[in-house]
């Protein structure tokens, strides 16, 4: 199994998580590296034309794009441990918590959007960097009302089971890193983020851990 | 069950196009104008806190958001007729192509987005619809090139069967139209809107059909 991923991105980090989560691990690391653009050169337009990281191509050539695709992919493949509840209600709330990041969210700051902003509309580092810390706030603002509301929330954000809405939760909260987007007003998801960081897939997973990050990121 | 739409929202679509495909009406539709700020608003906020919409309530409570979550539980719960294949490989892919819209495009183009690029960087009308054809015209791009180059593409987006991925692209074909992005370049995707809108429930769900839509527009 290759996965094209890249240190920095949160929906590598997403993918990454899922894989490890399920004892799984990619017989090869292909780096894209989106801040050099080598998500947008043919080589892999062809694998996504999307020119978006992660992919994973399996050992039989099956292509998988989009993070929550691919968890979704491994779920079904994959069933142990589980990272969906059981019933439809369940599922739903984790799917949509999870959807307030991976679609919402995330979407917005990607290199793609953030080079659009500032070629485009001429807005300067100052001006993304907020971009990025009102859209990271947003979420967090409906994520801590979500979980602090809701009986379904436990030690994680539904119950006391990983599931992917506690990888997108994580993913956000690195994203809040590099926006400088402080968690202290969401005490429930610094809660949740912290518990996701002691477990040892997170830990490996991390943007940071990764080959090529910086090392005082 | 009652639906909170509005009519111009293309998640609403999304999930008003599933219900109607499963033979599903809900008993009352809220309209949340979102043009006049209504998702902002106390009420609207506790059921959404994300104050997005589409959101469910079922007859017994349960608040069901985010778009692909809500056509996802619709999935398990009510089966037929299938909106998903039956495959895991085929399953992502229709997720991918789903994901290529719901989280890479439409997120994008918002009324909170919107209203940030205008409020907080002063880009005028002309510019907020370029960045809504800039966006839209890159999902087709990516889902042209997929669409016209995998086999696994039949009449529908994934053989020959309506999935999640038509009625994510039926409504990124509404949102082409909002921001006058021409689909003379993606043949494929034309050929399939087209045959989207045949379709009973296609029509009757869409934008323009709703109460509140302009007659001309």
């Amino acid at each position: 199994m290759k996965f094209f991923s890249f240190w920095r991105s949160l929906a590598s980090f997403r993918v990454r998580c899922g894989l490890y989560l399920k004892g799984l691990t990619p017989s090869e690391v292909i780096d894209v590296n989106l801040m050099q653009g080598k998500q947008r050169e043919e080589a892999f337009r062809k694998i996504n034309p999307m020119m978006a990281i992660p992919a994973l191509i399996e050992n039989d050539g099956n292509v998988l794009f989009e993070s929550l695709a691919i968890l979704e992919y491994l779920e079904e493949t994959h069933p142990n441990p589980p990272l969906l509840p059981k019933t439809p209600k369940a599922r739903a709330r984790v799917r949509a918590l999870s959807q307030i990041v991976a679609c919402d969210t995330h979407p917005l700051i990607v290199p793609r959007v953030r080079e659009f902003l500032a070629h485009e509309y001429k807005v300067d580092e100052a001006g993304v960097q907020k971009w990025g810390h009102h859209w990271h706030e947003a979420a967090f603002k409906a994520l801590e009302a979500n979980l602090s509301g809701s009986k379904e929330t436990g030690r994680y954000c539904h119950g006391d089971q990983i599931t992917i809405a506690d990888i997108c939760l994580a993913g956000n909260a690195v994203g809040a890193f590099y926006f400088k987007c402080d968690l202290t007003p969401f005490p429930t998801v610094r809660r949740i983020v912290d518990l996701c960081w002691q477990n040892e897939a997170f830990a490996r997973a991390h943007p940071l851990k990764q080959p090529g990050a910086p090392a005082a990121a």
